[in-house]
């Protein structure tokens, strides 16, 4: 197949360059990747700075082109700009870090999935669930494994798949568990700081907590030592809720024309 | 009430003064908006960078803070660092053109509420139907009416509206229509340039094509005249595809410990 591979934590990180070692034995493989580290940029695009795009370099050992954009913006630029034939498949990945629950929103790596399924492609995320022994091997591996077996599972298009590998040696993981987005989120902190010249910052932190929710959801499963796998769409409507206000007379202000 | 609103456009557009204007009146309203515009960033937040924060000057006529962030950062640090007391009520907004379809997911006004709903607070984001003809007075005027009957709709905490004006006299406004998200989306293309120096860029542009789907859909709606008022969630799972590939067997592959 032809494939697109593109991530979140940038070209250069070791996750693509262990998913494109993975992919290349048996496919033709594209890279289209942020030139630099685009963690939680979610599914931002870029409208009011110019893109560049560079080769990627022969040293890399990969063929396509480092973008100063988002994730989602390498997966439009490489299907309207750069690729002569479009992909078969977008995988995205593999991220330094799990991405689980309400965290999918913040993630770069899932939102050029859900772009390359919102283009029309079959599409994967996949992610470690490890911030700190990146041993990407297994993830790979099963990355590959999923590709073979995508067109079995009938995923409609407009669907991605997102996929979270436990950080375990292949004994202790224990099998594959197809489940929903958790209600696991961010809990984040702001360490306040001073710089040189007096004036506060803020740095960003937090760590994912929660595990809320039984073993079909997706943070608990991994927790559990599961690979996960989670069908994840766009339409962000909470149907529920609609149904229930949708009768409601909230009418419209008294306003003049001006 | 006391509430806090955000945009982004940035804490300088005029959509932010308008919806400050209204709400102004009757209520304590913080501001926490970004200091330059964020249009399209999506659900991004800031971790690899520090993120600054200044206060508004007076001749804003607003109370708050301007920060180098995200809509999305705004909601977070103006929650945990920045207010004294929680917010009642997140509304962001008034954006300069419609949020509707696949667009949500890019759009940082939308992005701005959901985290407002995430982090447990009623929120509305707002938005108006053009861009090129900003009279924001009948949205400022919508939202000011529907943050007083937000409490009688008893929206579930973890959701947000999602509200798109008419850009049209009030005249011509043929009512409130709360819908689900359309399938509309950003059709883009890429303006390709070269730099001055001699290096090729892109600049991405495009619009919001596509009315497939009934008037009980937002873009439609918006279009034939209606308010519309989506409830927008954060679950991406597809329950039914779920439902439909959850007893696959993919099982793992043959894979060594190293």
């Amino acid at each position: 197949m032809r494939l697109l591979i593109t991530n979140d934590d940038g070209a250069y990180a070791p996750g693509i360059k262990a998913l494109h070692r993975a992919l290349n034995q048996d496919h033709e493989v594209w890279v289209v990747a942020p030139e630099t580290e685009q963690s939680a940029v979610g599914h931002a695009i870029t409208l009011v700075d110019p893109i560049r795009v560079h080769p990627l370099t022969p040293e890399t050992g990969m063929t396509g082109w480092a973008v100063s954009g988002t994730p989602a913006d390498c997966v439009k630029l490489a299907l309207r700009e750069l690729l002569d034939e479009p992909p078969e498949m977008v995988i995205s990945g593999i991220n330094l870090g799990a991405n689980v629950g309400v965290n999918l929103l913040y993630s770069g790596t899932v939102s050029a999935a859900t772009e390359g399924a919102i283009l029309g492609l079959p599409a994967i995320s996949i992610s470690l669930g490890t911030l700190t022994q990146p041993d990407f091997s297994h993830a790979a591996a099963f990355a590959a494994h999923l590709v073979k077996q995508y067109s079995d599972l009938q995923v409609p298009l407009g669907v991605s798949l997102n996929v979270n590998v436990p950080a375990l040696p292949a004994s202790q993981i224990k099998g594959v568990r197809f489940c929903r987005q958790s209600t696991a989120r961010l809990q984040e902190k702001f360490l306040k700081r001073q710089d040189p010249r007096g004036h506060l910052y803020y740095w960003q932190a937090g760590e994912t907590m929660g595990t809320q929710g039984d073993g079909q959801t997706d943070y608990p499963a991994l927790l559990e030592g599961y690979v996960t796998i989670t069908p994840v769409g766009h339409d962000l409507t909470r149907h529920g809720v609609l149904s229930d206000i949708r009768d409601a007379d909230v009418g419209l202000p008294i306003w003049d024309d001006n």
